[in-house]
């Protein structure tokens, strides 16, 4: 359900190793892949549970199921398919980043601390044997820069770069990745932005801005595009949180979050029935735009550290200057 | 003269593993350190040409001069230090990534293939056998992540991605470094942005924004506060070049260029008297902001490449599908 490059870079990465190794596999998500990620080598051998049924493949087909980057079936099959997958008599292993308290699988490899699924799929393929190829390191590069928000996130590690490091040696493009995953917007997206921009505002270190049907309407988008929008406010020194509402019908909002630091928006998502990382998190609300953003902007203010600065660095103004030298030189002028 | 994270943050950098090996090192910089690049471990131990001369040092108290991420005087002191600083006894060195015709320099190491300054201080520091410490490390983490647009641009090798792994290990903070540089925009800057955007067109792949003092003023901001809106345009699929017009007085422009690819907007800067590097140059051009767009877009409009696909990535479209395993298992069923 929504793939990013995370899930689908890690699904086609590990794929392609375990073909490699003369394994056969079945990459399968709930929705397809969505327009922006169909650059990710080999995205075309992903099926979904419908594309899934018409070849006449069933569950039963499978003797092992790897979960990535998700820990429950919910997120793989819909309703239709829930029963066969939840007979699924076969071996079944869970490798995520995403914290959850499931138990989900026979296998489990949750690590919350990692920051991107990607880490750990090309940690697995490096312990397999297999040479990565340029192929396998694009998509977990993709997978990896995605989650990292392009290596600007607090969970941009030594070992998140040492990675990347080595996948580009291995044949990943970083330039164009980025490019891919973000700087390929159409003129319409971009008219979009720029109104989204204008409903933006801030309520004591909380951004909020609106997406209305209308406006994608009018710029000729869809919600894909709104992708990125809800990082952008963070941009300000002021603001903790953004919070950005997309209509999906009238007074239904997909709401995403977003914060810096140690402010956790899952906790938010979470009081609405969503979930999600500390800083990255969404969840549905009912109501007008008006009614949401009051009733998340009251739960943000339950928040701690809302006030407190997000980050002391070291070397700004509070710091004293270094050993100085120019009474060095003057004393040697002397 | 406007010095960048990439200038300051070598020059830092070397400074403190010079002093660690017991030598006495001196910080010049034509202009103040901009508010901006205050976060810098030790930034407070740069002076300009007027510090210096009020602390009674002159250029004759030196034996050695390096120059970091620039290569030539004018750049380092005004027009009254000039002929001190031409006369100069002593050694100089030059140790840069620009890419330059001039041959200032006793001991010149010149690497345009670099993507920053900031990555050969860090392998000359580590030849130097001194230990990076955490400041060190920051400071050249600041000056690869600006030159590289935080890991974004085409000069984004693995070695890149190794050096700033190597910076993290050694004490750096990427997420903190990452929002001093770029997520610390006041809500006036935010406001400017907006009304930047508003001024924005695109023509045949150029897009052209303008900045003007009455914007500054209205928003309380100042001219670094529109530093990295050029790069934001090259986000849209079918912006090939970027140009920021920002008002110097009236009828009188500086002009920021940005491009993607293999369009070099440097021979644009240099047609007009200034300079740069292929995909990121600068320089001044008097007239209207009507009249230096549209001698700016004829200059474009010579550009080859201007209406050629800027990215064919391997895994778009065109892109066979990988070798498919329904078969596989659909044989595998009867």
């Amino acid at each position: 359900m929504d793939p990013d490059a995370d899930g689908l870079g890690c699904g086609l990465a590990l794929s392609q190793a375990l073909r490699k190794m003369g394994k056969r596999t079945f990459l399968l998500d709930k929705d397809p892949v969505p327009p922006g990620y169909q650059f990710l080598p080999g995205h075309g051998d992903f099926h979904t549970p419908e594309t899934m049924r018409s070849l006449g493949i069933g569950v039963g087909d499978f003797q092992n199921m790897i979960l990535l980057d998700c820990n429950h079936l919910g997120r793989v099959v819909g309703a239709a398919d829930r029963a066969d997958f939840d007979h699924f008599q076969g071996t079944v292993a869970v490798i995520d980043h995403h914290e959850t308290e499931k138990t989900f699988g026979h296998v489990r490899w949750v690590e919350p601390d990692m920051a991107a699924t990607g880490i750990m799929i090309y940690a697995l393929i490096r312990n397999l044997g297999v040479r990565i190829t340029a192929d396998m390191a694009a998509n977990l590069y993709a997978a990896i820069a995605l989650d990292t928000g392009n290596f600007r996130f607090e969970n941009t590690t030594a070992e998140v770069l040492r990675t990347a490091a080595s996948l580009v040696t291995a044949g990943a493009r970083p330039h164009a990745i980025i490019t891919e995953l973000y700087e390929l917007w159409s003129r319409g997206r971009f008219m979009l932005f720029r109104e989204v921009l204008n409903t933006l505002e801030v309520h004591s270190g909380v951004a909020v801005a609106v997406v209305t049907r209308a406006m994608l309407e009018k710029t000729g988008t869809t919600s894909d595009d709104t992708e990125t929008f809800v990082s952008f406010p963070r941009i300000m020194r002021d603001v903790k949180v953004s919070i950005l509402l997309k209509e999906v019908e009238e007074n239904h909002f997909r709401v995403s979050l977003r914060s810096k630091g140690a402010i956790n928006v899952a906790r938010i998502a979470e009081f609405f029935g969503g979930g999600g990382h500390a800083n990255a998190a969404g969840c549905r609300v009912r109501g007008s735009a008006e009614a949401v953003t009051s009733e998340l902007l009251a739960r943000c203010r339950e928040l701690k550290d809302l006030e407190k600065p997000v980050l002391e660095f070291a070397g700004r103004d509070n710091r004293a200057p270094g050993p100085s030298v120019e009474e060095d030189l003057g004393a040697s002028q002397n």
